[in-house]
């Protein structure tokens, strides 16, 4: 199976270029019965679609995603589901001054090396645009996770250049622009946003998704364990530069006494863990974090090429996210889905018949 | 394809339990003709090994790695390599008194609950002892990505608990039993592991590793980036938390103006991306770290749990590494080749006749 | 991966119901720098097309294809192909006496207990219309496979009922509407399809396939052998129940000495392995048969049961081939391209730097 | 995923060569707690063994199958099982005088194209030793399918030659060394062979494999039906040349008020189409047939060519099967039993809570 496709048992296979005809995605293993209808997907393409605040790209467009095949009388039938959404807002002539000129940070230089020619507009393939069709194809898992084992998955940023959350309030997150889940930082990111698009710039950003009421079970040992499903689907996602799954890299400096997650018949007494143990959940939240790069599409000019190797001064114009990051909450939601949907298919196709005489442990209360 | 494969077209399959009969591996999709003998993975094998050190677990196996197929008058005959190491110093009765009791930190509790029944000697299939036959496949890959790309491929300990290396010497990793390139903090990282064995606890790392001499592009857009595969692979060795790919987690509070690298016909000004731009390799070096925690195997008493529910507590007895980190440079780096191998001919699949005019940047010197 | 995709470097994803918005697919792996346009794919797709004669189903669809991802600039970029044929010429109503009904023969029966529902419009996902997507895939293979090996894929009906071709005239196949490769024999095909046709019944029929140019080496031991693919490629063709690699079953009766291919510097002195040896192919023409079943959608009464189970009849009105066979020819010729293409890639990706010294051989003439 | 795996959720890989050091597998997907032991293997491995009559190779190979992991305390562990056979009988030096030679009909000119270098020894990987690995793994998913649905899978010699069975008598088939189900017809196939090993010739077969007790559902459409996936499996056994579901071939001259299995509430009235419809399991027996080639290791001289390109003459010595149909028997059983176990497995993970409330059919009595 080649690069676009990712799952093995709920398989999301995509296609489409920023500036081409269309995106559109194949589902491939979705269950029978579940009710699905465009609505269901469209919240979540609202929620990732540019042109909704000042923080993000000015490119408007709807974004409306099409069934295509698979749904019946409003029931997913089993068979491959085809989504597709059109390209409207388009705009290719913004793009012809870069045809020629690779810009640092991008992929342009690479999909040229690679394939010897490549689709300049807008980044072509390598946009981010191409995101939409996981989030669409996430919010089928999100449905039917929800509605057959009631897990939930909701994303937040937790940290934007130097402001970083400090309380974690859920209710918060889908209240401001930011997906941020502490309301007292808001005023300073708005702050910092604007000095940020004043100078030209642009800034990482980390984002948080987390899982609750996910089945002890899921994951395969021993390649294919659900961090490193995790880990391969989030860092799959454009300017995604680093991943953890629980304490992430602050386990570095911990010890083994602090680290350990005790648990007894009343639960789990903490969770450093992030909710998988040997690479199979355990009933504890999955919880992963994810480090995005600022975009290198920023106005203040920097030293490239030319596709002819000549030397060149690149800016980047148009319309950009100056926090790529923001964007990406919806994307980290439907990744975490995609790839939970998957192994809980996988861990069925095995374990159908399996009973454990051991109690299944939540956390302490 | 279930959870012991890895790969598309280099595709390493496992199998093999801590104290089972032995552990084995097959190797599918190896080009044919390159000179292969067992001697060709043993050095890695022990630089794996426990027991080289007071530093790992005090566990004898002479982990040797014999050939079964697939090679023939001393070369690859691109048919499937069978590989296996048989297990000979397994003290099964070490491990009678955790039967019945899962050890908090540990896949015990995860493997129960999923399978409904576990083979608890030594963690059976969870144990790290399955990487052994990571090391082996990966020494292939390494020897053919040498042999036929000049690509090398090394790891080293970056940071054990509180002592980061503050400078990469190169010649230094193999001169220590710690993998750890910074000479000024070995008497440092000595008396810190003596204390830490004293007090029965262990401690977490970081690891590093790089690949140079990585032609320009390998990966898959859009799930299958080098990036993302690279993230799988790691995140997949036990005790893995977190991956980082270039400057990671650091980019959060890094502006585009300072991360994006700079590049002209001389070459890449900087190396921020760590070798990957859009999921395709640039033909920079590939950089990724990765932390591990602390193992749980510690003489602490805990808190735990037994089999049929009832409340336990767990002292881990038997031979343990404080620091799993160590032993783990050599299988980040196998990992690393596996990927690399895998995608190199991925590559080669699909883009043989591409030519693109654009000249091949280095690094700049 | 999921049932609704063929192949592993070259990979043809489909989705859509006879009834439903649209069919499409997504070509995933296709080598960058083809030149592309929807040209290309709509002659198979016309060959293919409902309602061309009068031995084929009346249903008319223009079936025409647009690529909406993958081609820019009049050329592959290596990254997935986006296709897709709306469905034009629905007539849901024809179907809605059936909703209830299992036609025999069909696939009504299974569906509907595998999935518990199922889209009964024409047959839904089991549509023999789903067949456009492969014949739209299988082209842009062909197109290849032609341009850069001058291989040809070629494939005609040589049975239909009783009526078997003797002579195989491959000027003749396109110039009748049965893809019939014996002149000699049209009138009488013409006669029976007319008796056939007002008895309100159908027929089973045997199609061939054959590719010319095939260079030596394709194909993977053990499993995914060239013919083994083949067959699992041509078996999935609505209808058909047998396969043939060359002699095919007439090696039952056959003996080693005058089944074996002799050959000597000067080339094979017959093909009756069909091209392929040891599951790799020999240089000499693929040669493939497959028997396709009479189609069960006939107007003769037949006995049946409801959806609930209780005893009906069934006679299926509206618009059928009464020799589904005839054009199964140009699915057949896509489907023996897809897995070419497949297997190419496959190869290249293993073997790019294989020499023999050998000579290569080709057919005596 | 390379070539020697077959599956998707139960995969098996297999490794080894005729005259290497062992043949391998490993299984992956097996679900947890089935009771397994060498036994279950070996009596599957007896049958296929050489050696066991005058008809087949006089090599003598005891085929003994270790199990080295994925078994604890007698029961799979739901990991990946480790099996092994040692080679014994090698006695390479039989083959040293077909080095530099090609046999016609044989893989050795194919494997010397492909990879530019062979292990010539017996044929190396394209061996029919090969099989006893599929022929150990599919004990364990016929094992499976028995104590878990009651599935039974048999095959038996259906033609040798000319000499074709008449009567199906399923006791007969394990008491004889043909597998042949037809007592009335042994001593003439006794008296064939005899003359054939006599003339030094060799000749072709044709074997069945049935399934009973097959639950309605297994398959996936599109291109994995099961249909598909069996002909896959069975085209890929050494020798065949042709695959056939139910009728097979003879639909070609049906007409469909023939071939259709009428259907009511008291069952399917006849299984024309070998227990498949549209790709999936109809709940009737599936019947499939192969056919298989003599093979070309005669006695009788026959023309050829060296490895550097000269003609040459070969007269294959040695211990060979005059007919190859003969232990393909228990392979055929072995592939279709994997294909079988597979497809149960893909069913479930997709599946799992379907119900249909339509009534499950069998075949009338």
């Amino acid at each position: 199976m080649s690069g676009n496709s990712i799952g093995q048992n709920f398989v999301v296979t995509t296609f489409g270029e920023s500036h081409g005809v269309a995106l559109g995605c194949i589902i491939d293993g979705c269950p029978p019965g579940l009710e699905l209808t465009e609505a269901d997907m469209q919240h979540d393409l609202d929620r990732r679609r540019p042109g909704t605040s000042r923080y993000t790209t000015a490119r408007r467009e709807p974004d409306e995603v099409r069934i295509l095949s698979g749904v019946f009388e409003g029931k997913t039938t089993g068979t491959s589901i085809g989504l597709i959404i059109e390209n409207t807002d388009q705009r290719s002539q913004d793009y012809s001054n870069i045809k020629d000129l690779f810009r640092p940070g991008h992929a342009d230089y690479t999909y040229q090396q690679k394939y010897g020619l490549r689709d300049y507009r807008g980044g072509g393939r390598s946009s981010a645009r191409e995101t939409a069709m996981r989030v669409a194809a996430g919010a089928v898992a999100k449905k039917y996770l929800k509605a057959v084992h009631g897990i939930e998955i909701y994303g937040f940023l937790s940290q934007l250049g130097p402001i970083e959350a400090e309380h974690i309030d859920r209710e918060q997150i889908e209240q401001n622009a930011f997906f941020f889940p502490d309301a007292s930082k808001l005023e300073a990111l708005d702050e910092y946003m604007r000095e940020l698009k004043k100078s030209g710039d642009s800034i990482g950003a980390k984002v948080s998704v987390i899982a609750t009421n996910v089945p002890v079970g899921l994951g395969e040992p021993v390649f294919d364990r659900l961090d490193a499903d995790i880990a391969h689907a989030l860092m799959g996602i454009n300017a995604v530069k680093g991943v953890e799954i629980g304490d992430g890299f602050a386990v570095v400096t911990q010890k083994g006494s602090e680290h350990r997650d005790l648990m007894s018949p009343e639960g789990f007494a903490s969770n450093h863990a992030g909710g998988v143990l040997g690479g199979i959940s355990s009933g504890q939240p999955i919880v992963a974090h994810m480090a995005l790069k600022p975009t290198s599409s920023i106005s203040i000019p920097g030293e490239s090429m030319t596709v002819q190797g000549n030397t060149a001064e690149v800016v980047t114009k148009g319309r950009h996210d100056p926090c790529v990051g923001i964007r990406a909450v919806p994307i980290a939601e439907a990744m975490l889905a995609i790839v939970l949907m998957d192994h809980l298919l996988r861990h069925r196709a095995q374990n159908q018949h399996v009973h454990s005489e051991t109690p299944v442990l939540g956390m302490r209360s």
